[in-house]
């Protein structure tokens, strides 16, 4: 949470963190878009996950390890019959996902395939799910099930720094807030990623020397961001 | 908690951050003060707040959001019956207390108002209550409901950081933990504040590119302070 | 476990953190190595902590502030009972286990006692329950309850960066998920425990200037070094 509320902020956006069944069904409505993310997965948890999901406001999921357990998959199945508008994991978790299957997923967090590798369970995903699958890696593919994108910006050495990828999913939550078009969703998503790419290329290029000091980097580099920055390096593409 | 307990031991404190029901009411007497934070609120840690509250020992309300949703607004309710020694919060959350209303803060833990905009709602609170309010902003006013001080230490950088509130809330405990007369609470809490702030200058001077290196330079600058520095550069005074 | 996580990642492992006990009894045997941390202690995590710490893989307890309250050193007792394969605490929690009394913790998490005061605690704690014990201090001393190795790296300022304890533990499961043989438990832990301080030395040798920058340099080090820093660096000696 903390990494990925300072990004927000940094961002320009104004997070709430809320967890209790109590206030979530009554606090979501107010929001402008919605992150779920499953890192911590408790039973307790759930219910204000599912809660949160069903606000009404659009929502990004973020499956963290959505194949280490029966239950953590199933936690994750539920909420994506809830529609989320994104989902965004990395190879190991999209293909869990969308295989519904443990076997790809057994080491935990951390992906053990190249984004590539899911790209066709991904463009699955989309198609069964109606949401915007956008699977992250050394290129980042972004699918709505026919149409897919390639996000080229970002450094390996973020993978060295824990909820990088949460952070990611946040963000685009953030830039969904602010969309018009429900149609935007494919290009919100792959806008948010590049910009998170491209934030922690200008933190490596700000002198970072190890994951610590790239974390620090990358979250100034968000709040610094102009405009002629974002468009003279965004690298999306059409993927053929 | 991380900030905050960071922030702690860099002041030379000694933080511990205890939850579950069944240590909080035989660890907290042995604390010379205590900070209660509302922020990542359950059902479940609501009844330690509670005992923590209970246990003799000057304590401090952060009462986070609190406007947030009717369960949030009544837990800070039903802590501030507990005598509180000081409550510091953002503009929006002690105007929400004030009024026990949810009108003003109906956009999470970042405040929409400016701290001068709650001066009054403070003092009444302040009477009402018997606490100390500390109403932070881009000047921070510290209420007994009588006298007024005005604190103007700080950076507005700092609200681009989460939980930088919670941390000067765990800093006004800090200092609570050393005062020998009550009827120094007032000073006391002004005084937590302008070190919070005179840190954040410092950091900010100590070459800061944004929230992120802000965060470490402030904690470093908050370990580094000295006697000479911090009677120099404290900006406390009486509002009239 | 931001910290512990980061200094996981950094130092090439690779980190999940579980909680419910609906998935510690499924993901548990899959990971090389499991870290079980009482810091943030609540009823609902034991259960899933003994799950974790009888699910067959070997484990390091950290007792975190163990004799802060009777329900925290029965959790820990009973953990202790599981048999793990080290435990490492500053010396108060060393004392405290040993000695199966709150009076040697009673101020929380940092120690009251320098490590050389619970080295024959430690001892008999090894002897009666069989796991390596790590006490860490100026000096850390880790003993199998015969044989006591000296490590001597580390620098002051790392006990006001909050959970680098933990953070240290952690290393130890991670040293602990490439050890072959059973018999090198002892030098395992000494290993991670003097690799933590070597990072904390060459962090504060690049520039830190508090213990935020420790804590940014500490882990971009650990992420850093390089085999001929470590063994020409490394202060491990035989404790006569």
């Amino acid at each position: 949470m903390d990494v990925a509320a300072n990004a927000l902020l940094a961002a320009g956006a104004s997070p709430a963190m809320v967890h209790s069944l109590r206030e979530v069904p009554e606090f979501t409505p107010r929001c402008d878009a919605v992150c779920v993310n499953v890192g911590t997965l408790s039973e307790g948890w759930l219910p204000s996950m599912r809660a949160a999901a069903s606000a009404g406001r659009p929502w990004v999921l973020d499956p963290v390890a959505a194949g280490a357990s029966e239950f953590r998959m199933e936690a994750c199945l539920s909420l994506l019959a809830l529609r989320p508008a994104v989902v965004r994991g990395n190879a190991s978790e999209i293909l869990a996902l969308a295989s519904r299957s443990l076997a790809a997923a057994a080491s935990g967090a951390d992906s053990t395939h190249d984004s590539g590798d899911a790209l066709q369970d991904a463009k699955a995903l989309a198609r069964s799910t109606g949401a915007v699958i956008a699977v992250s890696g050394a290129v980042d593919y972004v699918t709505d099930g026919e149409r897919v994108v390639g996000v080229s910006n970002g450094v390996a050495m973020m993978q060295k720094i824990t909820a990088t990828g949460c952070a990611a999913t946040a963000l685009i939550a953030a830039f969904l807030a602010v969309v018009e078009e429900p149609s935007d969703v494919m290009a919100v998503a792959a806008c948010a990623l590049a910009v998170f790419g491209l934030a922690g290329e200008i933190g490596m290029e700000s002198g970072a020397k190890g994951p610590a000091s790239l974390r620090m980097h990358l979250i100034d580099a968000l709040y610094c961001l102009d405009e002629q920055t974002v468009t003279s390096r965004v690298k999306i593409s059409l993927h053929s």
